[in-house]
């Protein structure tokens, strides 16, 4: 809307329809090894460099708030169907999107238990929020699910989500790559594996269903055709 | 709803997904050959034995009306956001949503171009719209849209569709496949090839798009994993 120019610090590991998604926007990439490289040390020199501003993918008030409206909206559409949510499943990475939803319920639907979805290996939320401090996970990669590797849960994304989160769910690949298909025969989506963990959690039985409503959000699409095809096949 | 037993009588080669989920459900399924069996007769002679009532796809007042609720909420939801169409473009095969689209765009937005899109081969709307009477297609089968093979515009549907309809477009199976692959891309849907004619139409400037607001209709998400999966690898 603004007309800026936009340069993205990502992956190399990132989906191929991501960056070219990306790049039709109008954005430039720069790529690095989430291994052995540093995205935020990357992203400050190219600020420096540019003169341009750097905008966090979570550790910031402003970017989780925006993050927020999903639940905003969540709340609102159930409201519109006379629903009261009885719980919202988030897939976390730094946990900005969780951060931001966690003060859109705890704000107006507080009686909504509050939970990240994370994969196996990596789910630095789950025993963050059973430890009460910030763990960290043994791997940088080598999961399906590419947008939710962030190595720990950010310092102010858990501050916020700490007291306000009733727990984290952790689910497998292969639940993940059913839910995944579930979503391509029922809801007619296509839905990232990072996108999915949250409905893999119910599909699942990872929490309690029974006459309860609970709201998922599937937050993200950018899935290679290539691997898409190959979950269908194998099913 | 209603708890009543519902048989479908559906074409052998619908796709299996299709099958699944209708006997998911709660529906029997009876199979018939479209080249060499009539589905009416095959409707009928169950509906006497059994003392049902025959639902047809598209000739009749009733289903036509409740074809139609797609384009009240096609305007409905182009108002929410000031928008007035400028086009609507509505799959085709006996012409049953075409006709309730009609009716409802006709009533309530009254200069929106309404047209109706088939593959090749199975361009009966196409041709009974320029000729001004009912043109039969030359194959029963044949084309990747398993959903639009009526051999012929219905009666009843083609009466209401003939003097409201602004013409009929025509995509080709090439044209089809990108349009889903775009939808998997962009739009992050699955629609069944049947449901992709509109926005291949779209994609492929058959009618002109500058500046103009247009609503496609995408009526289905039952494609086979498999074929999903060959269409996406294939790009």
């Amino acid at each position: 809307m603004m007309k800026l120019p936009a340069l993205i610090v990502m992956p190399e590991d990132t989906p191929e329809i991501k960056k070219a998604n990306t790049r039709s926007y109008g954005a430039e990439i720069v790529t690095y090894d989430r291994v052995k490289q540093d995205r935020e040390a990357i992203a400050n020199r190219i600020a420096d460099d540019r003169g341009a501003v750097v905008v966090p993918p979570f550790e910031h008030p402003e970017i989780i708030a925006g993050q927020g409206t999903t639940g905003l909206e969540t709340i609102e559409q159930a409201a519109s169907r006379d629903m009261s949510l009885d719980a919202v499943l988030i897939p976390a990475s730094g946990g900005g999107l969780a951060a931001g939803n966690a003060l859109a319920f705890t704000a107006n639907s507080p009686a909504t238990q509050i939970h990240t979805v994370e994969p196996e290996g990596f789910n630095d939320h789950a025993r963050s929020l059973a430890s009460g401090k910030r763990e960290r996970n043994a791997a940088a990669s080598g999961s399906i699910c590419d947008a939710l590797l962030a190595p720990v849960p950010g310092e102010l994304t858990f501050a916020i989500n700490q007291p306000r989160l009733a727990s984290g769910l952790v689910v497998s690949e292969a639940e993940v790559k059913r839910a995944m298909i579930f979503a391509f025969e029922h809801l007619k989506l296509v839905i990232e594996p990072g996108g999915a963990v949250g409905l893999a959690a119910v599909l699942t039985g990872k929490i309690p269903t029974e006459g309860r409503i609970i709201a998922v959000i599937a937050s993200g699409g950018n899935v290679d055709p290539g691997l898409f095809a190959e979950i269908l096949k194998a099913r």
